[in-house]
């Protein structure tokens, strides 16, 4: 055999493993990288608190670089073994697996004391991997369509929803002004979000009596208004699930195999062929 | 070519221009009135932070006046090109449109001290303009539909919300007294508006057991009817949809007049008879 | 004419008024008695005002005095116009209308100091002539229908999240224990409460890192389950509404006039004879 | 008649009585176990507040000992009446009834101080007793299909939850810092939960500027995305009810096989015959 040809093969296993989990081969590999992932955001997490990163800050700078390593070789070998590597590397996945590597190098580089900030920002980046986890989202399918459907519904309400704090904040600022609290008009729209959306902070709220009344009600106005996302997004929703049900639906043509008949239908509405109970 | 026949072409071309977005003139125009929109708001809502205000007073005069002038030109020349001007001038937009531009021209007049409060006031009218911006939500047809057809179920409904918080409130004040922050009944009732709305300020929160227990039963009250507005929104929005759909291209079998076809059907489902396009 | 006679077309008379809303009579007394309730509700509301009620209380007592007498007149003369006056009294809304009245009067007879408590108490009682507002929600039927439909899920429901609050109050209490707020188990239910209804009033939050774990999960618990009842009421209105259309259908029987066809039926499911279209 | 049948006839009366309810002996003891898990219970409950401890300590103790020693003889009556007693014993009941005495008696063993921790969880653990009351929740049969057949969506939904508020928190940590009460990622991560499900305790709270405007982002993305459970479990709830009533009385005609028909039909909506009832 020749040897470009055993490189081929060894390339198309190697792409089997790492992105398809079909194969007992590829669902260990899939399962031991999710475990990588959780492993390594939590170290990311934990490096956080002041007490934890006192006592172990040597384990935790260990752990880091080796799945930092770990990552780096995943990297590689997905670039090898893809079909079109400048393809991958500028996906979306290929991007993410790249950021998540990135930021561990640039904290040897960037070692003056001048860069603490920036190297404090990029270690945080690296919680971003937790969108290396997106890949095994694919069971989502029904979600994801209900969603995209009503996303232009959901943003002309959200705008709505916008516009509406912005009056409201600024009638507030009026109302309560400066001595209450509301000491500016984003600061008053801040207020109105966070009243709105039913939050409810406290660490802002309306000291005089025309103000409560108004507060009162837009309490009611977001305890009103919180049903139309849910609204769209229900009908959504159920139209996503029928047409699934649709596209694996129990009857198929004879003659045209044409799939998504009505259930009282006496004909096949592709080929007006008759269909069989 | 007569002078008063050029005079009604430019006339009929500024309104394609102004009022209508289909030729590229008229979708730039509303690109930039859209963008002149937001702009002046911001500057109104950046305008109440202290700080800014200290620093950037003269920039932020300069650009309000820019605006004010620039929406001037807008309300002249909507009402020229209009073909019925005081229809025009007395509807919700050219209203509007009025109110936008009169604060500025207000703030002249009125520069006595005396008359602070009210030009603060009226500055704030201002951030009113971003009514302007509902002229881009022709979109929302159907949104629209199932909340004017819910409207008066949700009035019902919020009427009674606002019974049972009188109610509630009422029993609080008995059970908390003035002692605990329930000072008058009004307060109890706002109390009772920010608990059963789940906004929960923590501003005013009972003390007693007696009292705390009524407040976990209006929580767990004001928990469950959430559902009833949302409920009332789904089953509206879903209608407005099946209408939607009904008057637009469901089609009716030209043999035996059944309808409901799927889309993409090419023969009756139910008499097999061949469908028009 | 005799006079019995004319009493009781008197009678009848005053019962139309009364009870019916059909003429204008009726029409005017029914609007006359709205306004009258909603006026002496605010009264009873501003006279827990401290400051109000140090100006006003003549003007209070004055005005408290005419509605009751008003309200009693109304009450005398449901009595006499109604077919059967026991049945009248002894119905919910002649025990509403009798409560609405009877404060006012035992403020007479309870004059000593030591019923000081208990005047104070009857005094709120008439917060319930709201109630008497409950004979305009006639139009509210599809929402009664949905609700009494649902109310068997929702207990099922509501007790499902007590018995969840009960664990989860008795966990926080032995993890945060009295120190941090969490003084007893009903506290920690009250907290539990507060929590998984999305309230969130802030009195009492947990301080240990074990604590606000439990928090967070316990919160992420109450967003996902908010829906349940939200989807029980949504179910119920949709088939409530289904119902509604179907008792007032398009077409109907020509020979037995029964209504509520499906759509596409071509016979009568009553009677069997054919529908025209 | 032989020894053993008598015995025999003996336990299988018993097994009616407990297992069963349609006999009015079962019924009775039913509800008497009902009352007895409840008000044990509620001892549990009231035995933490401190006041009611000190002055009802004797009384407490003697009903706790009284409702143990009844719930040891249901316990063993059980396992004697139990067709399998050990398939019992270990079940998901057997195991609740086991470990709701367990605790009672391990106080007897335990009684040096050093234990006093231990017991105190131990006593706790009686508040699981509520799970003995999810035996009676029989009813509930749609919703708990309509909960198992959202379960993966809402899994999903959670996880998607999860990942954005640890990205949040992260985000936050960076912007606000320890100065401002966000002291590691982990108590952002809390922050961004508590905030994002519109709890909104206010223990901690950007006071940035930029951290206040991702704040009021956060809190209407959970505004927004709260309809999507709502969304998949009303769908489900609504295909749940759709199956049950498919299986339970649907009828076909009896010469075209036409389904659908409605409740009160006697003749089919498709040919005309007769229908079965």
């Amino acid at each position: 055999m020749d040897k470009s040809v055993i490189k081929e093969s060894w390339r198309k296993h190697l792409h089997e493993v790492i992105f398809e989990a079909d194969t007992p081969a590829g669902k260990g590999f899939d399962i031991a990288l999710l475990i990588a992932i959780l492993l390594s955001i939590l170290i990311v997490v934990l490096e956080s608190v002041n007490e934890l990163r006192a006592d172990y800050l040597g384990l935790m700078r260990t752990l880091e670089w080796t799945f930092t390593i770990l990552f780096t070789i995943e990297y590689i070998l997905r670039i090898i073994s893809a079909g079109k590597p400048w393809r991958y590397i500028f996906s979306f996945y290929g991007l993410v697996d790249f950021f998540s590597i990135l930021p561990t190098y640039l904290s040897l580089i960037l070692t003056g004391s001048q860069y603490l900030l920036v190297v404090r920002g990029l270690r945080l980046l690296r919680i971003f991997r937790i969108l290396k986890l997106s890949r095994y989202l694919g069971e989502a399918e029904v979600l994801k369509k209900a969603l995209y459907a009503s996303a232009a519904k959901i943003t002309v309400f959200l705008g709505a929803v916008f516009a509406l704090t912005l009056i409201i904040g600024s009638v507030m600022y009026l109302i309560e002004g400066p001595t209450n609290g509301f000491t500016s008009i984003p600061k008053s729209i801040y207020w109105a979000i966070v009243t709105l959306t039913t939050v409810g902070y406290g660490d802002i709220a309306p000291q005089t009596t025309v103000g409560q009344t108004l507060a009162a009600a837009v309490m009611i106005m977001g305890y009103g208004i919180i049903a139309v996302p849910t609204g769209i997004v229900s009908v959504e929703l159920s139209r996503a699930e029928g047409d699934y049900k649709d596209n694996n639906g129990v009857r198929r043509c004879p003659s045209c195999h044409a799939a998504g008949h009505k259930e009282r239908a006496k004909y096949c509405y592709n080929c007006g062929s008759p269909l069989s109970e």
